[in-house]
This record gives structure tokens, sequence and C-alpha cells, in this order.
């Protein structure tokens, strides 16, 4: 879900002086079920979900597609990691455009349905492929909607990310991680003052704080499996010691410097899904060079060194079961793999 | 020695697009020598000692005269953390002026003897009180001197920062040091390309390899004792996690990622003289707001947690006399505090 801030991404510019950061949270309210209530039915081969896989947003929806097995079913488009003020591209593709939607920029499929949509032209976004039109870019939807809508094209032994009688607690710790740590590390990076600043600081690492001890006698943050609340924290933790930790100034300490939530983020990251559809050069790329009112020479750091997710977590020993029932999905197909120089996997 | 890269301060830019980071290393070289030679003989009282506690380079100056008990004989001036391009001013000082000088920028006093002096207003400087003229701004020179030249005026148990069996060991580290270590920081900050950047980032980790290696078994960097190399190192290791880390993009790891050269750092720090005479607040304060062309936020991180730097670090185990047959200095006086909530001693 970038553009960030979109309210400001005309302007190119992510930080308000002045001002806190705060998220437009408008999105494309259209769903895509399985009674077709909003005109869009479930129907394999018919969607496209695009996404860039710097974007925290996005590669949520990439994670549950891959858990679920949902790649026949939905294929999918990724934008490289920068962009300019019109938002993500196709140009990792040849020529520069999406070989199924036809596109250079995702905003062509916003524009098929919206002319004149007014609003942060963003990742994840699902598009109907027959009209070329966006249907909806409602992220925390989208990846609820592949759990609930999507079941019957799930793959064998595919997990339960939003099992009914975890969802309210799901729902609680999804909130509470999403207003204080995965929108709260933009909150810190995009404050245009001291004062918002420390706010934002002050309220993620409480969070981290919370979630570091709940996290140390439980491997998982709801239930003893892998669910939706995890991946929504993992994207973001993937992130922080990459970019979040120095470009967004949220150092009190390193994720790595977390005993518990740092054998937890290791632990995902090693478990088929997660890591293998992180793209650290892209994640990378795209804050440093996209966000240049925070950092203008659009350097990008070298550091830190990433092979230290691939350290024993030793998470097993607090049990759970990843796929509780179900079973691992298999390896990342060829078409999608994340090139291996941008992961240490 | 800010203004760092002194030829573009009147700009107001640090980074100079396309090119490497070059520091001015030209100083005025006129020295305070004990037979007067360059009109400027040792004298207990006449001059004055200015810094910016923020400054790694004039933090040098703060610690060996502190260290060799010069403070009567040399008064010491102190300005702000922060400055615009007519660079450091008495800020803290009642009515913004300095009590002995009568100037409220040390400018002045570079003017007061060179009219049109062309290059970078840095600290530290020694300024000749009588005549309110800067006398030199050479700071490698200036410690040394404070070692060599002004030995009547030292305490009883000054230790020997610069012994002469061991010169030419104390020169070749602290060459490699100041060139890869405390410019290398720099150099990794105000690149101004991608290639330079990473060109002085693999030099500073090959360095800082290098030390950490050398330091594994060995308490001190020369010697069994401390020396002016340690001073040297220190002041760069002290802003390392505060600053460099993230602002500059020193971010293969954080000095307390290094077990020999983190435990070498907290050692000196315990030391009497050198995290006495540290100001976290100044140094993050300068950093992150006069740098406005690589923060333009202005914005200075609540982080890191800095009070790590009192854990034990057991360096005594590797022997060594820190003092050598001298002792350390006794506190610092009242006036000369860093206020405690700079510091986490």
């Amino acid at each position: 879900m970038s553009n960030e801030n979109s309210e400001n991404s005309t302007a190119g510019a992510y930080v308000t002086s002045g001002q806190e950061f705060t998220r437009d949270a408008n999105y494309i309210a259209t769903r895509i079920t399985r009674d077709g209530a909003d005109g869009y039915p479930v129907e394999a081969g018919r969607y496209r979900l695009v996404v860039a896989r710097a974007c925290p947003w996005a590669n949520r929806a990439i994670i549950v597609r891959r858990l679920l097995g949902l790649e026949d079913a939905i294929s999918m488009g990724v934008c490289g990691p920068t962009h300019d003020r019109r938002s993500w591209t196709f140009d990792l593709d040849p020529g520069g455009v999406d070989p199924v939607l036809g596109i250079p920029r995702i905003q062509d499929a916003y524009f098929a349905r919206f002319p004149d949509y007014p609003r942060g032209i963003t990742v994840p976004a699902m598009v109907d492929v027959p009209t070329g039109q966006v249907v909806t870019n409602n992220y925390p939807q989208i990846t609820l909607d592949f759990s609930t809508e999507w079941t019957e094209f799930h793959r064998e032994g595919a997990p339960q990310l939003y099992p009914s009688h975890l969802r309210d607690e799901i729902d609680e710790v999804a909130l509470r991680v999403f207003k204080d740590v995965n929108n709260g590390v933009y909150r810190c990076g995009f404050a245009g003052s001291q004062e918002a600043y420390e706010r934002a600081y002050k309220r993620l690492f409480d969070a981290m704080d919370w979630l570091e001890e709940r996290l140390t006698n439980q491997r998982f943050l709801v239930g003893d499996t892998i669910t939706e609340a995890d991946v929504r924290l993992f994207t973001t933790l993937a992130r922080f010691d990459a970019v979040y930790h120095g470009h967004f100034k949220c150092n009190r300490q390193k994720l790595s410097e977390f005993p518990a939530l740092w054998a937890y983020a290791r632990d995902l990251f090693q478990t088929p899904g997660f890591g293998d559809t992180t793209d650290f050069d892209h994640i990378k790329k795209h804050y440093y060079v996209v966000h240049e009112d925070i950092n203008p020479t659009q350097i990008v750091p070298a550091g830190p060194d990433l092979s230290n997710w691939l350290t024993p977590h030793h998470r097993e020993q607090l049990g759970g079961r990843p796929f509780g029932d179900g079973t691992p999905p298999s390896p990342v197909r060829e078409s999608e793999r994340v090139p291996s120089e941008h992961n240490p996997l």
C-alpha cells in the first residue's frame, strides 16, 4: 500500500512539516466474493494480483497467496522497487509492460475503472483481467478474502490463516499491530515534527515490548499455528533492520536485539511462504530511493548484513504447529522466485 | 573539526553530487611550543581551548586536556551543538557570548587574526586570550603538543599519551584509523554517489575488522596503556551507534555487534576522561540538525538506548594498565561537567 500517505504523493512529499503522518485509509471497498455480490465473483484465472515485493502491504498478499496455493487461480504481476509520483510501474517486465494486462503502470488499471480516481495508486491491487479494471486495493480485506472466499481453490494442506474461532483475537492483535507497528514505523519516518516523531517512537517501542513479552512463551501470535496476524506482523519485521531502523529512525534497538521477537521473525522467515517471498534488494531500494524528502541523496545503505536471518531460532522448543493440520507449500515456482542475490536463503 | 568538508560549508551543503567527500586538511599550522618558535610560547592562563562537545575532533582535545590535568593552564570555551553556515557559536553562554573572549562566534577569533580567512571555521581552536586571535585549529597537532610541549603543567600522575618509544606505532595506527575510520565515516555519509559510498563503506568495515582483530587479545591499541591512538579512535566509536550507523549509513553492523571493539569502547568510556567528556545529546543534535542536506527534516532520533555503555566489559582480564605508572584524573570539575541527562554515566 504505497504510495504511503497517498494524499501527499502527487507532490512527491511524504513528510508534511509540523504535522503527524496520517495514512489515507480509504480504499476501493469492492470485494471479490463467492456470491459475487459486488459484481466480481470468485473465478479462477479472471483476476491478477498486482504487487511490489518492496511493499509490506503487498508482501502480505504474496505470502497468503502462496501459503494457500492460489498461484494457479490468481496470477501475479510484479512492479519494480522504485517509482515516481505516478506510482508503481511494470519496469521489470520486457518492454516495461505487464504481460497479462498490457499496461506500463498500475495507475492505468485504476483509471480504466475510475477516470478521475483521486486517491493513492497503491499495491496490492486486484485487477479484473477481461476489463483491465482495478477491482480493489483494500489490502486488509484482500488477504482475508483469499482465506475465506477463495477456499475452493486452496491447495491441499493449505493452513487455516483466519479460523472462525480465533477471528476476534486475530482482529484485536492485528489492530494494535497495525496502528503501532505496521503503520507506526511510517508515523516515525514521516513525522513532520520532533514531537510527532517522539510520540510515534514511544508507541512503536511500547508495542514492540508488548510483542516481545507475548512471544516469549508462545510460538505464534494467536493460537499455536501461523495465522493472518503473523503474516501482518512479519512483513514489517522483515523490513525493520534493513530500512525502518535507520531510514525511519526506529532506532531504540534493532529487531535483532529483541530476543523473542527476533527468534520469532527468523522462525517465520525460515518457513516456506515468508522468507522466500522477501526481496531485501527491492525493499531497500524502494524506501531509500523513493522517499527523496527524507533521503535526498537516494544512496542505498550497503548494510545491514542479512545473513543473520538464517541462524537457528530454536522456536520449535515452544511447540506449535506452523501449518496446523496442513502442510507447508512446495517450493516457489521458478517464474516467481526472488533472485538469490536479493535474499540470504 | 567541523565544519566538515569546510570548502562546501558556505553553501550549507556537505554532499557534492557525483563526488567523493574530500576533507580540507589545511589547518592553521602555527604551534604553541616551549620555545615559542612560532611566536606563541607555552604559558599558563594565556590560551583558551575552544571546543564543541559534539565534534569528535574537538572531543579529542577535551579528553587529552583532562587526562593530562591541563584545566588550570588552559581554559576551555564550549560551543553549542548546532550552528549555521557561519560555524560554531557560544550560544550556551549567558548572552550568547564567550565569557573570556567576549565573542559570540568562534569565527570572530579567526577573523581577528586573518580578516579574509578562506577556509573552514573549525573546532578545536586554540585562541590567544590577550589578542583574541586564533592561534591554531590544527587538531592532530594540538593534542600532541598538549602531551609534549605542555609537560611542565601536567598534573601529577598524568599518563604518557605519546611516549617516545611508541610514537612510530601510534602514528602508523592513527593514520589508518584517521583515513578509514575517523574520516571514513564522513566519507560514507557525505558520499555524492552510490559508488563513492560503497567504496568508503568497504574501507570503513575492513578497518573495523582489522581493529576488532587487533583488540581481541590486546587491551589498548598500542602498548599496554592508553595512548593518543586510543583517544583518536574513541571519539569516533562513541558516535558510531548514536549517529554514524544511521545518519552516515555505516550500517553493516552496530559497534555493539563487534565483541572486542565494543568491549574496548566501553572500557575507555568507563575510564575517567573519556565517557565523562562525552555528550550524547550534543552529538546527536549536531549531526542530525546541522546536516540538512542529508536529514532535511532535522528530526533527531530518540534512540539508541545508550545505557549499554555502562555494562561490564571484562577487559581487565587482558591485563594492561590504563594510566601506566600514572593515575586517573580526579572527577570533572563542576563547571565542566556534561549534564547528567546527556550521558548514562
